[in-house]
């Protein structure tokens, strides 16, 4: 229990209430397993999040953030378009596959929460495809990539690789050959974007 | 209640199991209930089907079946590569998209079964990727694909697709823009299949 001095922060709660989760489950975890991990009244763990609903829609969005995050440095980083592309793409996999392999339970309860908390999915999804769109839009710009539409290509990309990052595929992350399938995958996409004839 | 004098087939065993599926669900649904809707003994049965387990297996594989059967006629059709490409890829999706619509609980008692019987769904999908794979090395025989490998190729593509026949995406098959997803994603991979230098 963390001392009550402590001044009770939106993120204290947050943190709090992912280790609930991975504690009691997404069934079970309650507002009131929250404050009492922090050693506070429930009404004040409601004065920063006005329902149970909303905490929750706040730890999964924290929870997809962190993913977001790591992936936006790769879209400014050096290195051409291609290369950005493919180390993005490998960086979101590796995200879920450790995610999904380090603390399986936890995993587990975010799927349920995410299936719950469909507009923070959608946000998430827009986020990282926009990622991708400035990434694409580069190639186009520098003439890599022959799309005229980097938003719809963007797209297109992210959806024709969801088996590799797709929580609905965790259980195929950790077969033998994933590695290859996924670099298959992305070639053919490279390959794709680039082709400058038809 | 079918006439018990008719003779009581494997396929006639089949049909009653998906009828019973149908209306008990996948929890629920036992061999005395199949038995029953034939008007025979549950040792009828299981003299076809030695045990439930071998019952739920067939009686899967015969559903998946009926879409692998339904794709192979396009693998022979006449037609560029290319466009049997397309038209296989768009046929699975439709396949797959009225299995869902048509009869959503008998669609849901299926998606059940497949996570139980892991080797018919292996089974199902290398059938399936085999046809992938005669359609894509016809189209390297003839040089409009430029893939070296079209078994590794065939794979790449039926994962890349997999937002559009894979049951856990069941849910968006029906979302507006889904057919100008599944098309940006198509047209992708065959430029990608399609790409002469690199």
């Amino acid at each position: 229990m963390a001392p009550p001095t402590e001044t009770l922060t939106a993120e204290r709660i947050l943190e709090a209430t992912e280790e609930v989760l991975r504690r009691h489950g997404p069934a079970k975890a309650t507002v009131v397993d929250v404050a009492r991990a922090l050693g506070v009244s429930h009404g004040s763990v409601y004065r920063h999040f006005r329902t149970k609903a909303a905490l929750r829609e706040a730890v999964t969005k924290r929870w997809l953030d962190r993913t977001a995050e790591r992936l936006a440095g790769i879209v400014v980083a050096d290195g051409t378009p291609e290369e950005r592309l493919r180390a993005w793409l490998a960086a979101l996999f590796e995200a879920k596959r450790h995610k999904a392999g380090d603390d399986p339970e936890l995993f587990a309860t975010y799927t349920v929460l995410t299936d719950e908390v469909g507009t923070v999915v959608g946000e998430h999804i827009a986020d990282l495809t926009a990622q991708l769109t400035r990434i694409i839009a580069d190639g186009a710009g520098s003439g890599t990539f022959a799309v005229p539409d980097p938003a719809a290509a963007a797209r297109a990309v992210f959806q024709a690789t969801g088996r590799f990052h797709d929580p609905c595929y965790a259980r195929e992350w950790t077969t033998p050959g994933v590695d290859e399938e996924f670099t298959a995958v992305v070639d053919l996409l490279v390959r794709g974007l680039s082709s400058r004839s038809r």
